[in-house]
């Protein structure tokens, strides 16, 4: 067995699986810590070594991924997924780049890739966009329309909520999430211009029903797979019971046909 | 080929449909940065001209099918969809009617119109408003009943919200969407009656109710066409083999019979 | 002919129907001029007068329907929901009763009741209800047990909110729509008892259970209901045909035997 | 019979079933009528006096189903549920322990384990758990990372929203139900950091999203439950027929068979 060989088994290896989603789980644990002063103050330096050490492994183990599977490595969108997520953390964050500190934390996520059952309901969610494709287009026209009529409608006189398309979008997606759309914006925007609620109301009926349709071609989809596997089977299983009774049948009438011919 | 049978296929053809696409997508985009201050002030010519050119293109394509399909052009109601959008824009809009040109970004409706996929999803929400027509019918009767009660009951105290059958109706939609209902309206409401709670609690259960009895009407519709489809085809299948298989076992019997007969 | 045979032929025409639905809808729009003051300085006698003569007809039409069905009259619940909401009308409302004279536009309720598309969208809606009986006994239950433990809990710090049961289970229902529950009350409260959470919190993701529930309890109700029939009766034919399939061939099986012994 | 047989058919009769649901009912209502100050200054001794001997009554009933059932008793959920909720109200409650007291009310939970459709109704909420069980770790996992972010990222700006972790998931969840989520929490954040939105309206879009997948997987549960069950026994009863009739035809082969050999 050639030393790739060996690497290929261990990586592929359900305890090597486990291994890896530990140090994810105890890596999540130690980040969270980091938000408590107490722990940091008494334990600071080991919770930091303790990080370093699961990026090291992380690393290791990508690597020795990428020995085992070469280019086949990146045929994985899992692999790329990780890939991506250690890739951040090894950024040299200067002390000013706060986010890309605060964003090691996404490490976590990589228990998702790691632990089968979540990989599985992730693929679920995705396959269900094709189906709403459409409907996901048509809701981002609605709102780039709405957010360039709100900017020219109501830009110069609420700067704050309408004064570019960008401010725009984000009140738009506000009131399409209810929040405040009336006492917050709507109303205060009602008394300068007293015909806004024919923007507004129209607004939300329409991203409403767009939403449900989003929602219903999500549920049709979960469910039209769900349900109906058992039912195709069972019918498949009718027709073909019906095909062999059908050959019994007219191996009968050939069978009689012979026989009748017989005596002749 | 007379010339109204190459405009007929010049405006039917591929390549004519995405060209009219990229228009409208462009023309989105330039109206889009209309709201841009910086992007005016620097190519704000450039930008109204191409503004002009698509809205001439349009007219262009709206004559060239008129001219191929003739009366059957409004006998589509996409092309008289785009016939309005297309005529907003060429109303001489003077410079008090902002209203009219923030219209023109509904240009990019057009878009619904011109790609097939969206036309679907279009057509398929619309084919759900029959089966939800009464229920429709019954949430504006409702209403209109709460907003007269509540303009008679609550309108002297306090005339912002309930002052109106209008006020009223726009009040008891935001109630609906459930946005500061309690906070906002129903508590300082019943300040001054301290029963009004008998009033809103019922409106927002009974329109709740309604509204999911909505949302169902649209599931129920939409799962049942598409999940019962394959299931319909297949137990027609099965059917079908049945009644071949009773012709097959009659004819055996006939068979049978003749061949019981001959022998007297 | 006698009288009541015509009075019954005339209540339960066609004609008759539709004069009485015309009744009401003009009777719901005078209704609501009522709320518009200027319409009342104008013609408010006739207004008026056209009421009382909508109430007149209405009390005419009970008292034929009356004579014609006799006691049968009382065993259609439609007729009851007619007679409470057209009784409510005739007490003598005195001026300080303005709740009594809001009730009359309840009479525009009476289209619900006159038109059969919309009775038969109410026997559905009821129909649902003993489907998730349980589950609404099990919310009012949550609610009584919630209101009795935050009333002791914070009834005396939070009087407004939580002073009483009424009020407790008022501020409950608000919390359950999730209006202002944390920034209007759950956060306040938090600042006298920093656990509040742990009661507020456990709330909301039980009722958004419980209405879940009664939620798909309502639309599996509606959807077996729905989709199944055709699929049923399609499987229904199928086990005919099979049926008969069968005695075809027990048939030919016993002509067999027959032809069999005749030959002996 | 023997004095526990005796007992074991007194604690299973349906008038035993009864008369303690009776005692839970009343019970309830006692504790609710604690919070009435008027009630308690006239009947004040009463209720207390009336909610032990209610407590005396279930105290009693555990004892006797205890004998009678022996170590059977903790074998069953709903007894374990029983014998939790009544210790609760037997710890010697002092008076600063208001929350304990508060909790006695829990003892109207019993006519959930009492009444058995409630129970039902309970075993089926459980039953969508297994099949949401990887969504929900999931939901847990992304909040758990949002909170370390929004704490490292917001919390020494925002110390009451995100200054620990718990208060950050806290505030998500508030964000989560959309509550106040843009004007009460994330308008005034980005004021300090002007791209928070790229953080929260990602956070917002994800948790509905994983809502809505929890959502569907209790109501295909539910349908397929519910809907396919008919069907499957009808498609069964189809099968068994077809056997039948196959039967049928196979012996009509062999009896023709042995037919043909006869004559030989």
């Amino acid at each position: 067995m050639s030393l790739r060989e060996r690497v290929t088994a261990l990586v592929e290896s359900r305890r090597f699986e486990r291994f890896i989603i530990a140090v994810i789980v105890l890596n999540a644990i130690g980040l969270g810590l980091e938000t408590w002063p107490e722990a940091m103050a008494r334990f600071g330096g080991t919770i930091v070594a303790l990080d370093r050490l699961a990026l090291a492994i992380f690393v290791v183990e990508l690597a020795l991924k990428l020995f085992a599977w070469r280019a086949n490595f990146f045929r994985n969108g899992w692999n790329l997924f990780d890939l991506a997520i250690v890739s951040v953390a090894l950024i040299p964050a200067s002390q000013q780049f706060a986010v890309l500190r605060a964003l090691r934390v996404l490490r976590a996520l990589r228990l998702v890739s790691a632990v089968p059952s979540m990989r599985r309901v992730i693929v679920g969610l995705f396959s269900a966009i094709p189906s709403i494709g459409t409907v996901i287009v048509m809701l981002l026209l609605l709102f780039y329309i709405s957010a360039v009529m709100a900017t020219k409608l109501f830009g110069a006189a609420f700067p704050e909520w309408f004064g570019t398309i960008g401010a725009s979008l984000y009140s738009l997606f506000q009131i399409m999430t209810l929040e405040s759309w009336s006492m917050g914006i709507v109303r205060p925007v009602m008394e300068e211009f007293p015909l806004a609620w024919a923007f507004f109301v129209p607004f939300i009926l329409i991203t409403s029903f767009i939403v449900l349709n989003l929602f219903i071609g999500v549920i049709v989809n979960a469910m039209s797979e769900a349900t109906d596997k058992e039912a195709h089977s069972e019918r498949e299983e009718i027709l073909h019971q019906l095909h062999l009774l059908r050959e019994d049948v007219s191996a009968l009438r050939s069978h009689r046909a012979k026989a009748a011919e017989k005596p002749d």
